[in-house]
C-alpha cells in the first residue's frame, strides 16, 4: 500500500478533431488506466467539453486517488505551449482561442500544461520511444497531414511565440502542388502525408497508360492504404509513388538536418506501415543532400511506440516537466 | 585607476582565409584595441600561426593587463563549439582536426572558446546588435558564402554534434544549380551569396538579348559589386538578378521561419549593401511563402554592426557565456 500511495501519476489528454483520449500514465510510460473516449465535435462549448472530459477520467482519477495526480498534460493541434491556448484549430468545433490550460486546470484542480500535438509527440519519444536518452532529434509524423516537433538541447524548440516546427509547411518543390487547405504551393505536407501519397497516385494514373491495379479503384475513393497495399502486392506504378514520396521526404529531412543537427529523426504515423517501401528512398535522398560532415550520421528510424497510445504518453509527458 | 583595474576584458579573435583579426573587447562591445593583422596562410603549422598570433596581441594584452582578461573567443570556419577544434578548413592552411581552443588557452595562459564564425557573429548580434536581448532570433551572413547562426531559447543551436546552422546548404531549388564546391544541387548559398549573384546575372546574360550595362564587362571578372552598381544606375537586367535573388532568399528564409519560429532574421555582410534591391523581394517572397499564423511578425533586418569589427565582437562574446 505504501509503494503505491508514493507513485505519482500524470494524466495525459490527446484532443483529436474527431476523438478525445486520455490515460493516467506511470513514470515508467505505463497507462494504468484509460478514460473513456469523447466525441470532440459532440460539445458547443470548450467548457462543456471539459466537463465532459472530467467526467470520463472521473473513474480512472478516483481509481488511484486525486492525490497522486502530478498534473495533466493535453496535446491539441494549435496548442501553444506559452500560452496554454488553442488558437484557431480548424478541426475541433471552437473557432477562437481557447484557454483550455486553465479551463482544465480549474475543473480538474491540479496543474495542466498543454501543447500542440506533434510536440507531445516528440516528447513521448524522448521519455518513453526510440528518443530516450536523446537531446537532439526530430519527430515527423506522416498520417492525414505531416506534423513535426524538434527537440534541441534536451528541450522542445517553441521558438519566440511557441509555433515553432512547422515543417509539414515548409515548401520543398517550389512552384509544386497546390495544398488543399494552406494553398502553398510545393510544401512537404502537400507530396508526403497520406492524403499526399493519395494525390502523388491519381496524378500518375492520369499521366501515364500503364497497367496498374489502382486503375480497377473508384479514384474519387483512392486511400492510400489501397496504394500502400498494390505497393506490397509489386504494383509497379504504386511502388514508384513510394519512391517519389521517399525521395521529397529524404531531401525535406537532409534541409532540417543541416538546421538542427539532430543525432536522430523519427518518422511516426500511418505512412509508416509502408516499411521498407518509404524508408528506403528517403534515406538514400536525405543522405545525397547532406554535406559530409553529416553524411552517414543521423540515425532515421521508425516510431516504436503503440500509435494508439502515443498521443496520450506524449501529453503526459508534459507533466513530468512541470516546475514544482 | 580602481576602474580599470576592476574592469574584464574579453579577447576576440577572427581567424578567417587570408586574415586573421583580433582585439580586446570591453563589456559594452567597444574594441578598446586592436591586435596586429596575422596573415593566416603564411603559417605551416597551428602552431607556428598561435605564436604569432600571441605576438600579435601581446602590446594590447600589456595595455591593459594580462590579469584583466577573462578570456580568449575565437570564431574560425569549420570550429566546433564542443570539441574546440577547426575540422578540414577547406580554406585554411591546416587540412585536419586543429585543437585550437587548447593550443590557444595553453599559449596565452588563459581560458578560450571556439566556434564557426557564423556562430560568432550570431552570438555578437545578441549582445551588441540589433538582435540584443532576442532569445530566438536567426542571422544570415550574405558573403562570398551563406553563412548562418541559430539562437533559439537564449542559446546558439549547436545540435548534437556541433554542427547545426548550416543554412547556407539547404536545397532550396530541387534540381538546380549545381554548388561549385559541395556538389549539391540547388543549395541557398548557389543563387544568394555574392557568388551567386554573379552566376546569376551571367545566367541572364547568356539567355537574354535586352541591353545591360553588364555587357560591357568582362564576363570572367564580373563581380557581385559590379551587378549592385548597375542594379542602382538603373540596369534592368541587374535589377532583375536582385529580384531574383531576393525571391530565392525570402522562400528559404520562410522555411527556416516555420522551423523554429525567430523574433527576428538579422542580414549580415557584403550583399547587403545592395539594401532596398535585396530586402524588398526579400520580404514579400518570406511572407507570401509562411503560414497565416508566422506573417507579418518576423522582423527583417539588417545587421547594422560595422563589418570590420563585428566578427571580432562577436567572437569575444563567447567569452562571456564562458562559465566561471
Amino acid at each position: 500500500m505504501t509503494t503505491i500511495a508514493n507513485q505519482q501519476y500524470a494524466i495525459g489528454v490527446d484532443i483529436g478533431g474527431t476523438s478525445t483520449k486520455s490515460g493516467i500514465v506511470n513514470h515508467r510510460g505505463e497507462i494504468v488506466s484509460y478514460g473513456a473516449a469523447v466525441v470532440t465535435g459532440k460539445f458547443a462549448t470548450p467548457e462543456a467539453f471539459v466537463d465532459e472530459l472530467y467526467t470520463a477520467l472521473a473513474p480512472a482519477i478516483q481509481q488511484v486517488g486525486l492525490e497522486t495526480i502530478k498534473g495533466i498534460g493535453v496535446g491539441a493541434p494549435n496548442g501553444n505551449y506559452y500560452t496554454g491556448t488553442v488558437d484557431y484549430a480548424p478541426n475541433l468545433p471552437w473557432r477562437s482561442v481557447v484557454p483550455f490550460a486553465r479551463l482544465v486546470s480549474e475543473k480538474f484542480g491540479c496543474p495542466c500544461a498543454l501543447t500542440n500535438d506533434a510536440n507531445a509527440t516528440a516528447l513521448g519519444e524522448m521519455m518513453y520511444g526510440v528518443a530516450t536518452g536523446m537531446k537532439d532529434f526530430i519527430t515527423i509524423t506522416l498520417g492525414t497531414g505531416v506534423g513535426s516537433g524538434i527537440v534541441a538541447n534536451g528541450h522542445v524548440l517553441y521558438g519566440h511565440d511557441g509555433f515553432a516546427g512547422e515543417l509539414g509547411h515548409t515548401i520543398i518543390r517550389p512552384g509544386g502542388r497546390k495544398h488543399w487547405a494552406t494553398n502553398l504551393c510545393g510544401s512537404l505536407e502537400a507530396y508526403c502525408s497520406a492524403t499526399g501519397i493519395v494525390l502523388t497516385a491519381k496524378e500518375f494514373l492520369s499521366q501515364r497508360s500503364d497497367e496498374s491495379v489502382l486503375r480497377h479503384y473508384n479514384l474519387d475513393e483512392l486511400t492510400s492504404k489501397q496504394v500502400y497495399e498494390a505497393a506490397v502486392k509489386g504494383d509497379a506504378l504504386a511502388q514508384e509513388v513510394y519512391r517519389y514520396t521517399g525521395q521529397i521526404l529524404g531531401e525535406a529531412l537532409a534541409n532540417f538536418v543541416m538546421f538542427s543537427s539532430p543525432e536522430a529523426i523519427v518518422l511516426f504515423g500511418g505512412v509508416i506501415k509502408a516499411g521498407d517501401l518509404i524508408m528506403q528512398p528517403t534515406k538514400e535522398h536525405m543522405e545525397k543532400n547532406l554535406l559530409p560532415i553529416f553524411q552517414n550520421k543521423v540515425k532515421l528510424v521508425f516510431s516504436d511506440l503503440n500509435e494508439a497510445d502515443a498521443a496520450i504518453l506524449g501529453a503526459s509527458a508534459l507533466v513530468w516537466e512541470m516546475k514544482a
